[in-house]
C-alpha cells in the first residue's frame, strides 16, 4: 500500500508538472492563429499516461524532469494532434465531456490545427536534445507513420466483413500500444541507455499498450457505470473491437446468425443485452483477461531484463500496473 | 538564349532525377496502406520547381544532385501533403486534370495520408544529413508551422470583409514563399554555406515566391487561355487576391458599388468581365506587374550578394526568372 501510495503521488507530481510546461513554453513558437484550438485540445482534463511514461523512463536513466520534459511534451502533443484528427473522422461531438476542436472551431480549423501540432512535435523532440536527434528522430517518426497506418487499417476494418485476431492485434499495436513504446523508448535515449535497453523499454511500452487497449475494449461491455460512462458504445457502433473479433471467431452456426442480427437491430438496449449474452455464452471477457494478463506478464518481462535499477524496475511495473487497473 | 537553353536542359536533368527518385527510394518505409493515395498525388505531372531549387542552390554551394536528393524530395513531399489537405479545404474535385486524393479516396484516408506524408517528410530531410539535422530541423519545421498558419489566415480572409494588401503579403509570405525559402536554405545548409548565405539564399526563394504568388494571382484575370486554363477562377470564387485587395484599396465610392454588386453577380461571364474592366479601370495589373518586378529586383540582389560564384549566381537568377515567365 505504502509503495502504491508513493507511486500514485509521484505521477500525480509529474502530471502537475506537465500541465505547468503545457500553460507555459509547450507553444512557444506555435502559430498564434492556431493557438486557440490547439490549447482547447491540449488543456483538457487527463492522466497525461504517455508524457508521464517518458519521464519515469527518462528518470530510471538518471534524468531529471526538466531535462526530459520537451521530449515529454511531443509526445504528448503528437498524441492530441492525432486526437484532433481522428475526432474529425469519428465525427465525435465530444471528448471527454468537452466539443472536440472540428465542433467548436470548423472542420477546416481542425485539419490545419493539427498539421501544424505535428511539426512542434518533433521541434519540442529535439529541443535541448540536439546531440541525441538522430536516435530520437529514428524512434518517433518511424511511430509517428506507424500510427498513421494503424488508423488507416483500424477504417478499413469497419467495412471489412471479417477481421482476424491476428490483424487486429496488429491495428491496435500500430495505432495505439507503438506510441507507449516511443515514449519509454525515448525516455531510455535521453538517459543514453544501452540499445538493448532502449528496446527492453520500448517493448514494455508496447505490451502496456497493447494491454491498455484491451482492458478499454473490455471495459466497454464489463466496465463500471458508476461514473457515468455509457456502457455499450462500441457495440453500437457494431466495432470490431477484440470482443467481438473473438466472439465472431469462436461462434456456432446458431450464435453466428444472432450476431448478424444484431448488427442491424435498431433497439440500442435489446442490441447491448443481445451481445453481452453472446459474449458471456462465449467466454470473450475470459479471453480478454488472459489476453492482458499474457501481455502484462511480456512487459514485467522487458522491465525485468532491462538494466534498470530493482527499484526503478519496481516503478515502471507499478506505473504499468495503475494504467491497467482502471474500471472505467 | 544560349545560356537560357541551358539551363532549361539543366531543370530538364533535375527533373528527370527528381522523378526517378520519387518511383523508387522516396516511399522506403512509408505505411503500404497509404503508398496508393501517396503515389497518386506524388506523381502529378508538374514542374517540380521546389526540390529543383534545392538541388540548384546545393550545386551552388558543391554538393551532388545524388547528395541533395532526398532534402530535395523532402521538400516535395511536404509540399505534397499541404495540396492533399488544401485540397480537402478546398473541396476542390481536380489537380492538374486528375481526380484529388480525397475524391478518389475519400476525406478520412486523405487526411490520413497527409498526416503521414508529413512525419516522411522530415525522415527524408535527415537521411544522410545527421550531422547537419539541428540546422535543417530549424529551418524546416519553423517553415512547417508558418505555412500552417498562412493557409490558417487564407481561410479567414475569406470571411473577413476587408484585407489590406499588408495583411496579404503576410499571408502568401507564410502560406507560399516561406517554402520557396526554405528549399533555397536547406540547398546552402547542406553545401556548408555561412550563415550570411543560407539568408541570402532564403531570401532569393522568399521574394522569388512571393512574385510567383503574384504572378498566379495575375494570370488568372490576364492569362493567356489558349491552354485551356479558365481565366477568373479566382473572380468566380469572390477570392481576395493580390487583384482584387488592391483594386478595393484604390476604387472610388462608384466602383466600391460596383464592386459589390459584382460578389452576387449570379451571370459568370458577366462577373468576370465586370471585375476585368474594374481591375482596368484601376490600373491593378500595373500595381500587380511592378510589385513583381520591386519583388524579383530583391531576389537577384539577394542572390547578387552571396558568396555564389558568378556561373552559379547566373543560374539562380534564370532559375528565378524561369518561375516568373510562365504566361498560364
Amino acid at each position: 500500500m505504502t509503495t502504491a501510495t508513493t507511486i500514485k503521488q509521484d505521477l500525480e507530481i509529474q502530471r502537475k508538472a506537465i500541465i505547468q510546461y503545457l500553460e507555459t513554453d509547450a507553444l512557444e513558437g506555435f502559430p498564434s492563429n492556431l493557438s486557440d484550438s490547439t490549447y482547447h485540445i491540449m488543456t483538457l482534463e487527463g492522466k497525461r499516461l504517455r508524457p508521464i511514461m517518458v519521464l519515469m523512463a527518462a528518470q530510471g536513466f538518471g534524468v531529471s524532469t526538466e531535462d526530459a520534459m520537451s521530449a515529454a511534451i511531443a509526445i504528448e502533443v503528437f498524441h492530441n494532434f492525432t486526437l484532433v484528427h481522428d475526432d474529425i473522422m469519428d465525427k465525435a461531438l465530444v471528448r471527454r465531456g468537452t466539443i472536440t476542436v472540428h465542433e467548436k472551431y470548423g472542420v477546416d480549423k481542425a485539419i490545419v490545427t493539427g498539421d501544424a501540432m505535428l511539426p512542434h512535435s518533433v521541434g519540442l523532440l529535439i529541443k535541448g536534445n540536439e546531440e541525441k536527434s538522430t536516435e530520437l528522430l529514428k524512434s518517433f517518426l518511424k511511430m509517428a507513420q506507424e500510427v498513421m497506418e494503424g488508423q488507416q487499417y483500424d477504417m478499413e476494418f469497419e467495412t471489412q466483413e471479417t477481421v482476424t485476431v491476428e490483424e487486429y492485434m496488429n491495428m491496435i499495436r500500430l495505432k495505439t500500444s507503438v506510441l507507449f513504446g516511443c515514449a519509454c523508448e525515448i525516455g531510455a535515449i535521453l538517459g543514453n541507455a544501452s540499445v538493448e535497453d532502449q528496446q527492453k523499454l520500448y517493448d514494455f511500452g508496447l505490451y502496456t499498450g497493447l494491454a491498455f487497449q484491451i482492458m478499454d475494449d473490455y471495459l466497454d461491455t464489463f466496465g463500471d457505470d458508476t461514473f457515468g460512462k455509457r456502457i455499450g458504445g462500441d457495440i453500437l457502433l457494431n466495432k470490431k473491437t477484440f470482443l467481438l473479433i473473438n466472439a465472431m471467431q469462436n461462434a456456432d452456426a446458431e450464435q453466428q446468425a444472432r450476431i448478424a442480427a444484431l448488427f442491424n437491430e435498431k433497439d440500442e438496449e435489446a442490441k447491448i443485452s443481445g451481445f453481452q449474452a453472446i459474449f458471456k455464452e462465449i467466454g470473450v471477457a475470459k479471453i480478454a483477461l488472459d489476453k492482458m494478463e499474457e501481455l502484462h506478464d511480456k512487459s514485467v518481462e522487458a522491465i525485468m531484463s532491462s538494466g534498470l535499477s530493482e527499484d526503478d524496475k519496481r516503478k515502471m511495473i507499478e506505473l504499468g500496473e495503475i494504467m491497467l487497473s482502471r474500471t472505467t
